[in-house]
């Protein structure tokens, strides 16, 4: 058996349960499992549960900080500093997010800015979180150095994802979340297990030959995405997470491998726009509508069948995954039931 | 004689002269005329004093309105439409850019959404706005319909350009600004008067076979750079600048060669950051520097002989053209003479 399909409730209260069996504050520990289940639910599986088997061993060895009780510093009347006191990510990004979204409320846009968080999981679950109320949002982290500046070779910045989402009158929206490395490395992490090739341009070795097996490829230097412009992306990126907001600096984070543990000190950056400051959400509707109509019926390169928006394929694995349960892979199944006999805690499997 | 040496101070009186001399309301001419030589000195020559063989026509014909008498309307706090009243854009782009800073300066950040205006220039110039004010800026426009879809044939997308600045402690700044779409549009048009060829992947034909001439990418369609992403991007971009000020979108702006010739009604939309509202200015600038260090030390690939900070070239363009003249080419000289003859003003050439 391959994989198995779990009901998304089910997989929620087991992540939830794993969580503070492990020792995380309850309230975090049901806001850390919906964002994974998310990501499940989105098809988006390496930011998934089976982030679990590595957050785990990091809270247990006081890498990540439960109950973290983060610090909210209002700068401005739409600006506010979040020191994460190294908790994690998820909560942290969740709680940031929040306020951003509140701010806007109150003030038509939001800034908030994350210091000493940890990683956050799939960025397109926080502008999802201001699609939900009706605004724009964007995400930013930084990350363990792993991508090169262009004509580089030493790794100096995270995968910097840009994440971005625009509400939809359907209920579902535009969802952006893409890594300026030329792969993301949980991609790369996923394609070891499956042995997949990586193409050319992906990863170099430190004289910047080609890699293509994802064994070799695990801790290697990326490539920026799209050449000189993905490099500016990564930078402007950093500029957000990790100059402005007095967090660690991606080369300045430690990597999985160094023997020095301490904590990641990742930090992120979350803007909301408030839409009905701008125009009427319901002619911010129409408007949004009649551009993907135009795309949609855009002619069509040779061997393309139709046209995505940024998010469609996430949204049909979730409505699919929603009413059929989540396809949960035989080997993270079995990591979790084994993490689960550990903390003695049942799972449905 | 290829090109001439012009001081910068004169090319600028003379591009005022001939924008009031073509009636241009005198407070937007000095402006203008400002945004123009500074892409020039910045060697953004595509952008530059050239672009006045475009403008004066449009300006002549109505589709450009001068004075414009661009309205204000605050939104929220920090937020601000501003409907350009089809004038010049880099008119507009320059007030619209102004607000937004002073926007940040009383909130912390400020955003400005427009409507109704033109071609601005190169995006850079509006985000350096922001940097020499302290300031972190973004600017975003969208653009007649040339670049398609990831996986489709028709034009959607203007080259919707992403421009971001930020401040070093040196006078000078981080700036980035880039097309998304494969190519720029006007990097294309320059290419048809050297013959450089186009590389694959830019420009394709109606069927999607790739264009390689520059004669045949004049008006061809053009695919977003780096795939999916640079996809992405523009959509990103659209939303901003088209969807969110009401202005016309990509696809509906008229292109030069449509019969039907009406005002462009483009989208910008401007976004600043107030700096010391997160941290110190001098701490901001030691963060920073640090980064540069780093990115700066980086090991190099084979045949690359040093890591650029995006504008970093254009900045040593800057300093060369401002002691030694901007390079004027014969053929922009000489097309700015038979402009100046006719409206009877005297070029210094």
């Amino acid at each position: 058996m391959a994989e198995t399909r779990i009901d998304h409730q089910q997989l929620r209260n087991l992540a939830s349960e794993l969580l503070m069996a492990a020792g995380t504050d309850v309230s975090e520990a049901t806001v850390i499992a919906d964002n994974l289940v998310w990501a499940d639910l989105m098809g988006r599986f390496t930011q998934g549960v089976w982030r679990l088997t590595v957050l785990l061993p990091r809270l247990r060895s006081g890498l990540i900080h439960s109950p973290c009780l983060p610090k909210f510093i209002q700068k401005a009347d739409g600006v506010m500093i979040v020191d994460g006191n190294n908790g994690f990510g998820h909560y942290i990004g969740h709680v940031a997010m929040t306020k951003a979204i509140e701010l806007a409320q109150c003030h038509g846009t939001g800034l908030a800015a994350v210091r000493n968080s940890n990683h956050f999981g799939a960025g397109a679950y926080y502008v999802e979180l201001a699609a939900q109320a009706g605004m724009l949002g964007f995400a930013f982290t930084n990350a363990t150095r792993r991508v090169a500046a262009y004509g580089g070779l030493s790794p100096l910045f995270g995968t910097n994802p840009v994440c971005f989402g625009a509400p939809l009158q359907n209920g579902e929206s535009v969802l952006i979340d893409f890594s300026t490395g030329a792969m993301a490395g949980s991609v790369i992490r996923k394609a070891t297990e499956t042995g997949e090739p990586i193409p050319e341009g992906v990863a170099i070795d430190e004289y910047g030959n080609p890699i293509t097996t994802p064994q070799q490829a695990q801790g290697s230097t990326l490539l920026p995405f799209g050449g000189a412009r993905g490099y500016c992306l990564s930078l402007l990126v950093e500029i957000l997470t990790g100059v402005l907001t007095n967090s660690l600096m991606s080369f300045q984070i430690p990597t999985m491998h160094e023997k020095e543990q301490i904590a990641s000190q990742i930090g992120h950056f979350f803007f909301v726009i408030d839409i009905t400051r701008l125009l009427p959400l319901e002619e911010y509707y129409q408007r949004i509508k009649m551009l993907i109509i135009e795309v949609k019926k855009s002619k069509l390169q040779t061997g393309v069948t139709e046209i995505l928006i940024p998010g469609e394929t996430r949204w049909r694995n979730y409505a699919d995954q929603l009413r059929e349960g989540i396809r949960l892979d035989w080997k993270t199944a079995e990591s979790l039931k084994s993490i689960a006999n550990e903390l003695k805690v049942a799972t449905p499997w």
